[in-house]
């Protein structure tokens, strides 16, 4: 921390929603980064700390109009936008030899047309995609490392991946029948002006929603299927529960192997990783114990001894299921010690 | 509403936890029932509505120490006590001609043995389970006309078994894979001073409990066996979320006949049920949508048309639940009209 | 209930707000009310269940389209729009005898020119506001019963007004220096998609809002100086705080008389109201004892006995604070008993 | 961060309530701290981080039984304890070296019959309470700097003096006549099974307690009036609000000096301190811009210019109102930079 530490120049792009926030706290506490842009459309000119007042006497950077030769004098620009930016922009910016690390969906499905259908547009830049590489990671560690453009996974995505994949690494469950039952807080839904996540409408209320299909039901079946090595089939039910950080996934699988030690093989799967915590057998994670921590918790269970496996997953969507993990995507890709400015403890209560 | 309405005269034993005040709220404005001893040891002498300002003016009514012949003399007695208390005492209440309902379980699960094994006490009136009748109405309509003793069943069991019955009973999924993925307000842990269910605990957090076994298990294999005719696999995996009142069960289970109308499965079992509501197909029913009302929501789904259906069934854990569901077997064992008293619709928001 | 009952055909102008969802809720189930017909230019054509979907089954209509003849063949109208909608409709209505209730702040503000200032919009109709009766029954009851045009009170009003009035009706607390800190759940600032009000903002926080100035500031100051027959002084400071429904106004004055029976003066106002509880010394109302309920709830304290008196006075924004007051304007207006579809009982917990 | 900085041993009594957890998760983090030991009596060998699953990973210690020896090896021994252990245990340890910050009431207030009055108990070091310092570093830093003993300051007294001294001090406001209208999210009550906490009983609720007294008020008084100069009359009323962390406080005082530039005075008394951020006039602050930062944030009002002043005055009771500022009194007494440790930014949303 001393002022002869080579910093890390650093651009946001968006930046006024949920993720955003997120990042630029985190960013502004990095003992190695220094964030020289922060670009907003609709808000140019609004000091940022005016919007987030947890920022203020921390980021004195106002919102800016969108400017390439400002964002091309970054080393990395961070995409917290809409679908559908990034796709437009990353291309010029890693043409100028900016890496870019895209927090929204625009290069985390492989398969164009796929995406295409999901998203409901055309997409601007297929071969980027294919150059994209994928920031979990726990299992793309190697490939973050060399990546100069990275899609930052979504936030269930995180949660039901580190929750299947060792299983299903191992073979030791049917890939044919899987059920991710998960549950957000609600600013998974953005900071946006919405009856329906209004307090008096998503407070002291729960429900399923979009159980016909999400967005994130193909990025998550891409990812499993690429471990599983054979094709996946899951069901994605998505709730929104009343509190406004956290992801719960219970996640459920047929055991094919009953001989399996599936305590050990979390454990051993999951050994030295920084940011992923596997409790002891019996355990309950609480979301709460993630508040602000970029930590994913995982318990395992096998209720009443039988062939149903339970695995447990609990991020906070906004840092490992987004804004921190895209910060461990950018400490990689930089060569700096993984945990650098996102070893927070979480808060509790 | 006239001095000439014949009305019920009504005990509760208990009396002092959610259920129980619940009751009293149901009981204070049922146009055909006298409220006329409420019993608590520990409370005795206090006012009710001293307990739960929400009566004040409405019942004047003060706790009293239990008291047998109080009790004997009226219509029906419920029982809003810990488990273990009513299998004591229902006897000598029954044996004078009085009707009782018990809202804990006592005589809800029909084998002894495994009562006692997850409810870690001897059975003290095995004689009384057998006679007793599950009050689960949608189900059981005529033999809880008829009955002396009735079983009220729990929060959880009300909202899966409604959910599953009508695949079960139709013969139209696998019954040896179902799964039920269930979320609880807080006030279904009841109201007893614990740390875990403080408001600073469970506020903004989302866990899994009793993953390995939870006792509400057995009584709804109990219930879905009996429909199905056929052993029953169910995981049941229950989870605590921030908000007072209201159960969602996410439901799944594997389709056996794809040429089954599920919608109209649902739509035709329920037709003229006052309590249970279909909702159009597509639909996510909400917890706060039934808050205070004795009403089961339901919506089916079969995601990207797969063989997985997905039932969602929500209820009020304390109306539908617990004492709305309570008063119903009331009014059918006195040959009221069902819907007396629990008509109320739901608050929102 | 009986078909022979008289029913007084209503219409409701709006009724897409919380305000709007609770008349309904509170209409629907009102024994001597005939729902006829609820029009919104927005949403003409939804079914009303489809938005409230805790009304499915007990409210048929659909919004329709503003109908001049449809809402003139009603005996009553209710205005549950935004402000600045009845000004320009209610005259029409009246002219063909159709009694109007505003739940809009059209109407409250005697003083023209000060409505003008406050709202921002020049008056519609004032000659109406002239001829209207400010519909807070406690004060104002003999008025409203002879009244056509009803304006009724905002809900911090009503919270104030009932908690201040005694004091200075009975000239005991100095006019010139009261304070009114009030505190409202998150419903009060209506069903619109903003920013500042979705969960994710207004959830786990606490804040002042409009510390400069609030619109219901004249209303209050209005009322009071009416009762006070003196100038008032009155420093008003709203709060949002992070539950559903609920305000609680803490109110503070210098008593002039120490020698005066305080709780004795507010026994014996409010003896024989229905609505109004006055608990016992030493007593401290909750919000949540009110939900649902038309009720308001007070207290009377005199901290350290000085010369300082504190009221806690508690209603439910929605119904006390709206949609029931306005019922019972309705039935005042009517010649109904007073307490007629407003006399369901708080929901707890 | 090299193994060269020498650090500070650090000793915590008590630790197993929400202050508790706040201060091991400051101290984990602390770059010149080694947390030595944790005493538990109830709880001794529990790992710290069973009890606060936040901390796996982090603290490695559990808590032990109470040993004076390893106490009397620390540097520093905090105590967050119920009010009565300090006082008992601070001489041995002062007597040894040991510097003692205690976060209970126990040395607070300088009148030791009043504080006996108000906590109901014989002082048990009468001579202390005359020895110990009071830890609000904005008022009080030399005399913390050379202290020992740190009595630190409560949660509701450190955000009502913060706002009420600048105007005090410099005599612009009547003394005589203050209310502090104080609202405190539900983690103040700290970490006991008790049914007023329950989230079925303060969730969706507000309600005011203690109004008749409260044992924060002789804590207040007796520092505004070292301030004031002279008497001070202070009505202060707290209320409970739906929300974990956070106070805020609404204070009102009569102006007795119009031409006062109140935001010129508040700026200047705080300009330079790290942990109190003045607002720009016409701000509102929000507890969640303060959620896990040991921030105090002020805004400065005059209602339509009248003389009553309104300061709003809001902080995260367990940092700034506990744990945080008694790791700012550490740092102080130990000579480190002030901000050491507790420069995290606050958690939004």
């Amino acid at each position: 921390m001393t002022t002869a530490t080579p910093s890390i120049k650093v651009g946001v792009v968006g930046g006024t929603g949920y993720t955003g926030v997120e990042l630029l706290r985190l960013l502004a506490a990095h003992p190695l980064v220094r964030l020289a842009v922060i670009t907003s459309r609709g808000d140019a000119g609004t000091p940022v700390a005016n919007m987030f007042p947890n920022l203020r006497g921390r980021v004195d950077l106002a919102f800016t109009a969108p400017d390439p030769a400002a964002l091309a004098a970054c080393d990395v620009v961070f995409f917290a936008t809409p679908n559908g930016i990034a796709m437009k922009e990353a291309g010029d910016l890693l043409g100028k030899g900016v890496k870019v690390i895209d927090l929204a969906a625009d290069f985390r499905i492989k398969d164009v047309p796929e995406w295409e259908a999901w998203y409901g547009m055309p997409h601007a830049s297929p071969a980027l995609v294919a150059e994209a590489v994928y920031g979990l990671p726990e299992f793309n560690r190697d490939a973050i490392r060399g990546a100069c453009l990275v899609a930052n996974p979504g936030c269930y995505p995180t949660a039901v991946q580190l929750g299947f994949m060792p299983l299903l690494r191992a073979g030791v469950v049917d890939p044919a029948s899987l059920i991710a039952d998960c549950k957000s807080g609600v600013s998974g839904a953005g900071r946006k002006a919405e009856v329906h996540t209004l307090f008096a409408e998503a407070g002291d209320n729960f429900k399923a929603y979009a159980v016909p299909g999400h967005r994130h039901l193909p990025e998550i079946r891409q990812g499993l299927t690429g471990v599983a090595g054979a094709a996946v089939g899951l069901t994605f039910v998505p709730h929104l529960t009343p509190m406004i950080r956290g992801i719960h996934a219970t996640l459920y699988a047929r055991l094919t192997d009953r001989s399996a030690d599936l305590q050990a093989l979390f454990e051993r799967t999951y050994a030295g990783e920084p940011f992923v915590d596997v409790m002891p057998a019996g355990s309950h994670p609480e979301t709460r114990s993630l508040r602000g921590a970029n930590t994913c918790r995982i318990a395992i269970h096998r209720p009443q001894g039988g062939d149903t496996v339970v695995v447990l997953s609990a991020i906070d969507n906004l840092v490992k299921g987004a804004a921190g993990q895209a910060i461990h995507n950018m400490n990689l890709m930089f060569g700096l010690p993984e945990t650098t400015g996102i070893d927070g403890i979480a808060l509790l209560p």
